[in-house]
């Protein structure tokens, strides 16, 4: 076994027998279930079915899966298979744990939530476990599963290495993670996607209100990014916080007068980054 | 000319002609001052002279640059040249004007900062402007300049064309913009990259406070810098604040109870997406 469910951090490597291609039911067919969807028909697993609230969307993502693929909008029509991926809302997913289905209960049950804690699951029946793929995902955006670093937990440890396998077949990046810590992982990764990504959203505002183009802004952007592989973020800071150039922040603030969230969100990032660098001081 | 000082966003393309390689005097030893040297040079012009007020930075990028060029920490003893490039904070930068030596009047004076208006330069009593290039430097790492926004303004078309074509010598991209719309620019930049970064760092800090690897984090970073390339970030925005999942917001603010300055930049920017996608409610 090469994987200690002891030691989170223990990467662990491929090593699924070629035989250990399953039959799978999706439920959900949103962004994530689609990219999934993908990456186990790549990887020669059989999507036997599509389970979605809308019947249209359903439809839609059995029918990229291929021929065969089954939906439906009826939990309680679903198909048996050896592996049901729930990869919805963390609010649809309490709602079908409540009402899953008694003819599902031979297989293992995974959910594919960062912040909802693999307890949850129990009330399936069965053996039951997690799968969270650390990613931000569009439908309009195909994307290679094999560099996203998988985080996994099963009920037990032969259904932890059921997931570890499968998750082995899709990506090179493989972790044991607990409930408790994959929260954390979760939380520390709606900081450096979903609000980087709003502050992208605002700068290409800020500039647009003045005619001048977003697309300016690529070359920093990617070198924001970029940077961080041979330099600590924490090295890699640059800026006037940074200096200590209290001119220049209260001159950007005179600036955002006319939009008082930008004003605050200038504040609160400014104050910690000086923090950060000069400890405490009268705030911004 | 290919370019229009009353058309801002209108790029100019590479016209200079060969024989326009200049004397270069560079003020300040910093990331920016060392970055333009390595650039100026890799593009064929003489870098004479490096002021700053340390003599061992001065002397350690004066010979960075090559036999023959100058080191000095006094103002009053740098070599004449056809260009001045003043490279260093916003602070430094008045003290530096105020105290312009003399003998460099015939020369063209530089800066190069986004929040400085050109007309600070006045007081060096010759020609000056501004080349301010879009992006973040850090010593350690090395940069293509050729990919860099650089954004030009001069005190007469004369003096315009001449920083036009300087900055056609080390970047692709070089556009026209008047001080207050290169304010507003760098202001965006500050979101766009300072923030970004900071967000990274506190990212990182939440993984570590757990033992787990802030590494695993780079995929996801890459994504969502790349993304943009293809869908705005409004299209790209993922995350519990866009899909208003309060539950999860409020769980996540719980989880930082430990860390009351990440609650209020959490706070901010969650509102701030929730806002955008969904209009004003009660703050979290």
């Amino acid at each position: 076994m090469l994987y200690n469910q002891k030691n989170s951090n223990f990467a662990i490597m491929n090593n699924m027998p070629s035989s250990s291609f399953h039959e799978i039911v999706m439920i959900g067919a949103g962004n994530l279930a689609t990219h999934l969807s993908w990456a186990f028909t790549c990887a020669g697993h059989s999507i036997k079915g599509v389970y979605s609230r809308s019947l249209q969307s359903a439809e839609m993502l059995a029918k990229r899966n291929g021929r065969g693929c089954v939906a439906t909008n009826k939990l309680q029509e679903i198909l048996q298979a050896d592996i049901y991926v729930i990869a919805v809302t963390d609010t649809a997913l309490s709602q079908i744990i409540s009402s899953w289905p008694e003819h599902c209960k031979g297989g293992v049950v995974l959910h594919t939530s960062g912040s909802v804690p693999m307890s949850l699951l129990k009330e399936v029946g069965g053996d039951y476990g997690v799968l969270y793929p650390l990613q931000t995902f569009s439908k309009q955006r195909k994307i290679s599963f094999s560099d996203i670093p998988c985080f996994v937990e099963g009920n037990s440890p032969q259904t932890t290495d059921i997931i570890v396998n499968l998750a082995n077949t899709i990506s090179q990046t493989v972790h044991f993670l607990d409930s408790h810590r994959r929260k954390r992982l979760h939380l520390a990764a709606v900081f450096a996607c979903n609000f980087v990504n709003h502050l992208y959203d605002l700068a290409s505002e800020l500039l647009k209100d003045e005619n001048l183009d977003p697309q300016w802004l690529q070359p920093l952007i990617r070198e924001t990014a970029d940077k961080i592989n041979s330099l600590s973020p924490r090295q890699a800071q640059t800026g006037p916080a940074l200096r200590a150039d209290k001119k220049i922040m209260t001159q950007h603030l005179g600036q955002l007068d006319e939009f008082p969230e930008l004003q605050s969100i200038y504040k609160s990032l400014s104050n910690s980054i000086y923090n950060t660098f000069h400890g405490s001081y009268d705030k911004l």
